[in-house]
């Protein structure tokens, strides 16, 4: 086991009609700005829910956040923020919400020339203006961790930030919001926070078994849940337990102490960029290949993760290892998400080259050995065509 | 799933020669106070790691606090807080210097009468004296929970405390540590841990899929590493696994939506409070007893836990729910830890009275049901005879 630091000081508030609850967790005499995305927060019953809980607080609100938050957006967003002397920050919304609110967090009292700087320098933020999350799908478990991923469509690019300034004072998760998800969302959320434990999981073997088990245990109840969240969202024990995967997953618990790869989301974030793919999508489009193209670097987790996900206990690890990237695809095929980028885009010719020429440019080794070079980027990606 | 809340904001610093890590934890002009127990710490090294890492800060020492730490020995404690002016409190030991520190850290700022309010008037403390602790002896979890149990020979009472000051501001974990820890207390360690997980475990199903995965991953991993953990304590992939295992055990997470019992400790509390049978031994003796006699209200998840941990897949439900308790049972005795009460002392009879005596005159019902009655408890104890 690698040594760790592990503090993460995020307030959760977990159930039924919990929403309620914002209340009891903003400053009264905050001046809050409420951010939110498409507005299907004002069809679902969420922001009456919020706006209702706040009648005693100054509130301002800012919509039209979109899906993988676009930074000219957010320039508009930080501007209020410094027109109106807000104080505290409100997301309620999914991922792209929260991390356009953590962007805002730090932008806010980030004094260098540009906010850009944050993502292009690595800015990281001791201590951003305070902010808390009413969660509205689960998926990427941004609502407990304090990094976030920008988009700038200016120049097509989708970069990552954080600091220990960034977790959220709190996050109130409520599983009733996945009754009125589209079916596409909620297959993207199984399919992200899969992902996710996946990169801090398949990797090499060194010893952290209780890490193992704990990413396991997330594998299995996702695998578990996702056919009844899929089928009936007003499942609550299903959504409960798919709620509660999802923060799991990258709240920073299992990684603690093991190596982490992170490289599918890394190619799949291109993905994004070019194509405008949704991020859950991206990852299937990348991950079997990732897990074929690095096959003997990861056979033995593969192996591992067969065996104690998809009780395959036959074979030589190897065989295993191999049988358990098929069910994984077949999973990803189950949630009706494919895992071909030619599925999503007739453009996909040179698509390889280009992201092999991002990396280069940034100077990118990727992978839990950062052995990861542009060139077996640009391979994993055309097998992934 | 239950509804809950869940924060902990304590630091963790986990892993190979983290101690000298805590001189960037601790305020540089803060007044030191540092506690520890019967002084092992100055011949294992311990001692002079934290005096060397906290060379240039004010520290006072107060060493000599007991295994259960012991009420008037704290007051002994607390009278130094006062004089010296102290403004930061450090614990280096084990479960029961830890508690201690939790209880100076309450009755530093509690005004009331008697700091033993705190413990008989359930005082809840939101802000305590900070404290940080370095961890000498993997067993309790009281690292990182903000609870805390104390005794007064005085009245061979043994109460619980604790509240949401009393987390601790920072913990060390070096696995290193455990090479130098007597057999004895390492066998204690892996038996309380255990026995932590299967008081939030072995109650009903809830339809918690993640927090029961989570809670046997604990119980694998701790079988796992027992028996190398015991033989050969240098061996650091095991100790590291057993030192986190016992910090997840108890810090809150697993709890979290589910049903708790904790009889086992209340009714072992008393086991240690007549006859200074050790923490985990009590807990041993009682927690076989207490499966069988809650036998019908607990099997489901018995067999349930007979099936991932033991790998019983025979039988009916009841059949496999009792073979896990025998499996439990023949566990504590690989440990070496005997598991009847005549195994510890001669004096047993009226025991069962006593203690059902004591539990009426606080008017406690126990177990997750709080059904659990005096009367009850005193046929457990009998069967624990």
């Amino acid at each position: 086991m690698n040594n760790f630091e592990f503090k993460n000081p995020t307030k959760i508030i977990f159930g039924k009609d919990t929403i309620e609850k914002v209340k009891e967790e903003i400053p009264q005499d905050a001046k809050v700005l409420l951010l939110y995305g498409g507005g299907s927060i004002k069809k679902n019953g969420i922001y009456d829910q919020v706006k209702t809980a706040l009648a005693n607080v100054d509130v301002v609100e800012f919509g039209g956040i979109p899906a993988n938050p676009e930074y000219a957006t957010l320039m508009e967003a930080l501007q209020v923020i410094k027109d109106q002397n807000i104080t505290y920050l409100l997301a309620v919304g999914g991922g792209s919400v929260i991390d356009g609110t953590k962007f805002l967090s730090a932008a806010a009292v980030y004094d260098g020339d540009t906010p850009w700087d944050i993502l292009t320098k690595s800015i990281r933020t001791e201590k951003g203006m305070p902010f808390g999350t009413v969660l509205t799908l689960p998926a990427t478990g941004s609502e407990m961790n304090s990094g976030a991923v920008i988009t700038r469509a200016e120049t097509k690019e989708k970069l990552a930030m954080g600091g220990p300034g960034l977790f959220p004072e709190f996050s109130i998760l409520d599983p009733q919001v996945i009754t009125s998800i589209p079916q596409r969302q909620l297959a993207n959320g199984l399919m992200d926070s899969f992902t996710h434990v996946l990169e801090q999981y398949m990797t090499y073997p060194i010893g952290a078994l209780l890490q193992d088990r704990f990413a396991e245990s997330i594998l299995q109840t996702l695998v578990e849940v996702a056919p009844t969240v899929l089928k009936d969202p007003t499942d609550y024990q299903a959504a409960s337990n798919f709620m509660w995967s999802c923060t799991m997953a990258l709240n920073g618990l299992i990684q603690k102490g093991v190596p982490g790869d992170w490289a599918v989301h890394m190619m799949g974030h291109e993905l994004t960029a070019l194509f405008g793919i949704d991020h859950a999508r991206t990852l299937a489009v990348i991950a079997p290949s990732h897990y074929k193209y690095n096959f003997e670097a990861k056979k033995e987790k593969l192996a591992q993760y067969a065996e104690r996900i998809w009780n395959i206990t036959e074979g030589s690890t190897e065989d295993k290892a191999y049988a358990a990237i098929e069910k994984t695809e077949a999973f990803f095929h189950q949630l009706g998400i494919d895992t071909k980028l030619s599925d999503y885009t007739k453009d996909y010719e040179g698509t390889a080259e280009e992201i092999a020429k991002r990396f280069k440019a940034r100077g990118w080794k990727l992978g839990e050995r950062q052995a990861l070079m542009p060139e077996d980027a640009e391979k994993i990606v055309k097998m992934a065509y």
